[in-house]
């Protein structure tokens, strides 16, 4: 088996599990944040930076290597991790999230889905077999199977045609891929908030044993609780001796209650994209660094952080440079954002091997402001 | 003084210098290259990039300083090095370019100048005092005198005028400067392409006693032959005993060009300019990244460079990322084009040491593609 899951110890106050999973590109300790470098690159972040951040896996994008540079340039270079120089474990999704996202005119068949390229507008086909082959060819250590992600709010009978189907591709994209023995292929339970299509998912999917389960169709707009909820009656669904994967949710919130659920792996673009917009993530909540009010506060970001940012640099320096539309002020808040995440987990795994994540969840909570009436989020 | 050289030795074939500066943020060696961070940032650049590429000494603008963030908020932060973490050398210009190159509605005055902030259209006041009052809160190792830069080409009788007035200004720099114990002044001889106007400039500067000195008013339009001429009977009107310094300079024939005829000190936007556009310096001639025959071309940038980015980057991949926009595409590049031009001077010391720097010339010329008829230059 290319991926598998070592389960270290569970919270006893909890119920979350601290682990490590293996994969062909060194192991890794979960629960994990897996920051997101869609088009083979982290934005704006090198390898060696991901590596002194503590970054050991992160996540790229099907649909967008598919369509630049192409699969076949990214196999012809020995694959994706030679390609970006990272050597760490590598996860792809399916492709499936951003054609429903990033595309308009998609027809959904049984064979596939039909939609246009987002950039050139050109007709293009997915299917679980396409999926398969194009990341077969790009080479991660963890491939997505082929799945639809329908939107928040979806009609139960549109929900359960859709799970139906996602089980009939995950059949055919175990079939079609070719590199098992080096690529392990997650399924991707759906269902929404209907408990009866989780456990319906669940089950076809454990049915057919993959190597680990990913929880799909989540953080789509749908209330906190709603998430917390279906976590809580689809986990148990899950094999134990296999990671779960609950897919793009990274805030600081979620990232705590989703583990204290029993989820092993995250991934989400929201530090890196607010960082580029000069918001960071601090000990004692959200940091606007554009305001007037920084421009003359050579504080670091959070007084609490010991990342690189936060160790050399002031609020009123990357002030400066966010809006002068510098990169190097980008550079600085996407490592601090990373960072932020990273060392969350660090402490998340640190408070389940001493029976604490409770606990923890509660100064965290109240530090970051959670607590408040009109808490700010992301 | 703020800055001392000390001379090593000359090369015998051309009469180069090799020599070092000191200044209050150490040593550099000379000729030597001297990357430009504009905003307090070298741009898409880190501090460490920087020192671990060999960059001793950086220039950064006090106009563009002066208008954002203000050097009020640099001096209260303790000065550019604390603010940008740049522990090495720090040269500013005086603003007196920026003023003739960005803006259209200048008036020039004995006094100083008057002109509208390039952003905001806001009317702003430059003198010889306003430069030195923002240098010395910005607080450069080396300092440079406000002067006016006329274009190329323009009358003798107006340079002569505008000779004569970068003179008197650069006594009134010298007498409103407030920190000559720890950041050195230097002064810039003008005159365009007049040899008489050259040597009136230099007489009129060298009686005032700086620790260094420019030329300014050169790599502003003028044929390359122009510009070697104008060398050729300036830097022997300037002091031997003190660093001599090209602004604006940065092709690497000119670098080469301008160290056999006597300059120690170059800078220019040139190298991070073009690496945002996808253009490389090679030691084969320019390389255009973006060109679809890269697409599957796995070598590096350069076959016979060892930076960062060549030993672990292809062209494939830079040109995937130069395409997408990606950010760490222009690090790549940007690294790349300034280490080639700081591993340039390198090769420049090691020939003038070995007295061959006429050898090394010809040398690159030939492979660099200079002696071809119709070669692309910078």
């Amino acid at each position: 088996m290319a991926i598998t899951y070592e389960l270290i110890k569970t919270c006893k106050q909890t119920g979350a599990r601290l682990g490590k999973v293996h994969t062909p590109h060194g192991s890794f300790e979960t629960p994990m944040f897996m920051p997101v470098g869609t088009l083979a690159t982290v934005k704006t972040m090198s390898p060696e930076e991901l590596e002194r951040m503590g970054a050991q896996i992160i996540l790229s994008n099907t649909y967008h290597l598919w369509l630049r540079p192409g699969e076949d340039i990214i196999e012809e270079a020995g694959g994706l991790h030679k390609f970006m120089n990272w050597n760490g474990s590598i996860l792809t999704d399916s492709g499936g999230f951003q054609v429903f996202s990033l595309s308009d005119l998609r027809k959904i068949e049984e064979e596939g889905v039909h939609f246009r390229n987002h950039i050139s507008g050109e007709k293009l086909f997915l299917s679980p077999e396409k999926a398969m082959h194009i990341q077969n060819a790009l080479g991660p250590d963890i491939m997505m199977a082929f799945d639809e992600c329908p939107p928040y709010p979806a009609e139960h009978k549109y929900m359960k045609d859709s799970v139906e189907r996602t089980s009939r591709w995950a059949e055919r994209c175990l079939e079609a891929h070719k590199r098992p023995h080096d690529q392990g292929l997650f399924g991707i339970i759906q269902g929404g908030e209907y408990e009866d299509l989780r456990r319906q998912s669940a089950r076809d999917l454990t049915s057919m044993d993959f190597p680990g389960y990913a929880i799909g169709g989540l953080s789509v707009g749908e209330p906190k609780d709603v998430m917390n909820r279906v976590l809580e009656f689809t986990t148990p669904l899950m094999p134990d001796q296999k990671p779960r994967y609950l897919m793009g949710v990274g805030s600081p919130d979620s990232l705590i209650d989703g583990s204290i659920r029993g989820i092993d792996m995250f991934d989400c673009v929201l530090p890196t994209r607010i960082a580029r917009n000069g918001t960071l993530m601090t000990s004692e909540g959200r940091l606007v660094v554009r305001n007037a009010k920084f421009a003359r506060d050579f504080r670091p970001i959070d007084e609490n952080c010991d990342c690189h940012t936060c160790r050399n640099y002031s609020r009123a320096y990357i002030r400066h440079l966010v809006k002068a539309n510098e990169t190097f002020g980008f550079r600085l808040t996407t490592y601090h954002n990373l960072y932020f995440l990273l060392n969350l987990m660090r402490q998340v795994r640190e408070a389940i091997r001493e029976d604490r994540l409770g606990d923890f969840r509660e100064e965290f909570f109240e530090m970051y402001g959670f607590n408040k009436p009109n808490a700010k989020n992301f």
